[in-house]
């Protein structure tokens, strides 16, 4: 199955399952909300054998981050192209930081920035966690998948820099788009590898398979679940490729204006605007905007 | 006011204010859901005001954590004793990480690690965001924090020390101990150097002032509001002073059993037993207790 949120004008929105061109809508809010309760796959399967049901046309349903986690758990490098690539060595374990929920936005979302011109994409395959989980094993973790999405983690290279801790460059609101539709587990295995790729402005600048990962999916969910406990909708970004603009030569950063095109082969595509407004000056208070100046 | 969440046999809990030695309910299941209404300062005020409003013993209380917040936001390296005393240079941008309302806990709770054999502990002031704060600048700020509480980032070295992210040895579950009371800005200012202090059974192993924080309550709380929006109850931890046992020779980590108290003079204390249970070997896969050996 292919889970969405759509959102209507009035900014409320609906879960919904994918059949041929359309949307079948759900009772649910969210995708999120549909997950978190049980017997929500015989539901949508009789949703999509109900001629009945609520259509909507795919090709004009404007589309919300399909999830509003709890918890956003990242994975820094771990694709194994990129490690062998940057000449390191290969981590024993995965490197992890957070966002929170409100960081995500839609997959044809404009994406905001002021504040920042280092700009940079990272082009992601997100695991979607169906049941809670606390302290399981990979093996568990297999079951514990309800799915994968697309995700870009658009960090801000300037303020990333600023302290060792990424958290800073990678917690904008409504900076990661996501979806455009969570693909179950059952019609998506990364492990097949899967094309993932990164484009600006059709211009391809990422381009990788998800066999690539280092830590699995599986290994990602075991391993968090360790320290805290997940719930369904929870959401781990799983890393991203090589081919970022912080790694070129000469670096390159988004531009004002720029289409940032992220796919995965078998789930889809974000297509996302870039807007960056009042770039900060490195080095200067981060304040300008404010009519401030008062740094410590 | 001091403010608190108070815990029921059922599980259920209210929020309160302090009145001498009782707590006086009010009509919000904790502190997070009280402060996000408008007018809870003056239905508080009724509250202690009213002789026969429902009260109980603080000595019979059994509190919870203040607050879920939404977003927990920890500083790193921020008091100047402690940044004198490493002998690194001053920095220019605060160091921050996040955690989720899951590793919060109450201030007399147990806290239970398990996987872990280096846990540390850092006293910290936190700051309780009091009303919605986009991009505010330093001066605003000021009237945006609600109060103060105390917290301690119990912290898990070996996992923190895995990899160059600090987000896997300090987002562990119910470890991360608040409260007991949120004092409200007009009756706690750290500028006005309040004592902080940890100690182990009893024996102080941190102790400074509020007064030598590097970036203050408001600045951090305005520097946040720059990438990402804060609500009411989110939480701001300040980071810690010199004394942590990573810092120490030898180095020196919690023992099961043992009892750590953290208290900040004017706001309250926090004592927690540790419980350490099923210590992880380092360098082993984390997977032990699952039953499980299969690291990637």
């Amino acid at each position: 199955m292919r889970l969405s949120t759509i959102r209507w004008h009035d900014g409320s929105t609906s879960a919904a399952v994918e059949q041929d061109d359309t949307l079948v809508l759900l009772s649910a809010p969210n995708v999120g909300d549909l997950i978190s309760r049980t017997g929500w796959r015989e539901r949508a399967g009789e949703a999509l054998r109900d001629t009945s049901a609520e259509r909507v046309a795919k090709s004009t349903a404007d589309y919300a981050a399909a999830l509003r986690p709890g918890k956003v758990i990242c994975c820094g490098l771990n694709y194994r192209d990129h490690i062998a690539e940057t000449g390191r060595e290969t981590p024993e374990y995965p490197t992890l930081f957070a966002k929170f929920a409100d960081a995500l936005t839609g997959p044809s979302d404009t994406i905001v920035v002021t504040g920042s011109n280092r700009v940079d994409w990272e082009a992601e395959l997100a695991l979607v966690v169906g049941i809670r989980a606390h302290r399981i094993s990979p093996a568990e973790a297999r079951t514990a998948i309800l799915g994968y999405t697309v995700a870009n983690d658009v960090s801000m290279r300037d303020w990333q820099a600023r302290t060792l801790q990424w958290f800073q460059g990678k917690a904008w609101d409504a900076s990661t788009p996501l979806g455009p539709a969570i693909v179950t587990g059952d019609e998506f295995d990364p492990a097949r590898g899967a094309t993932i790729e990164c484009a600006i402005n059709d211009e391809v600048v990422q381009s990788s398979t998800t066999d690539q990962l280092l830590f699995d999916a599986p290994f990602l969910l075991s391993y968090v679940s360790q320290f805290t406990t997940l719930q369904p909708g929870d959401l781990i970004l799983t890393g991203t490729p090589s081919g970022v603009g912080l790694g070129r030569e000469p670096q390159r950063w988004l531009r004002d204006g720029d289409v940032l095109t992220t796919r995965i082969a078998g789930i889809g595509e974000l297509r996302n605007t870039v807007r960056i407004t009042a770039s900060g000056t490195p080095g200067r208070t981060p304040f300008r905007d404010a009519g401030e100046g008062d740094t410590p």
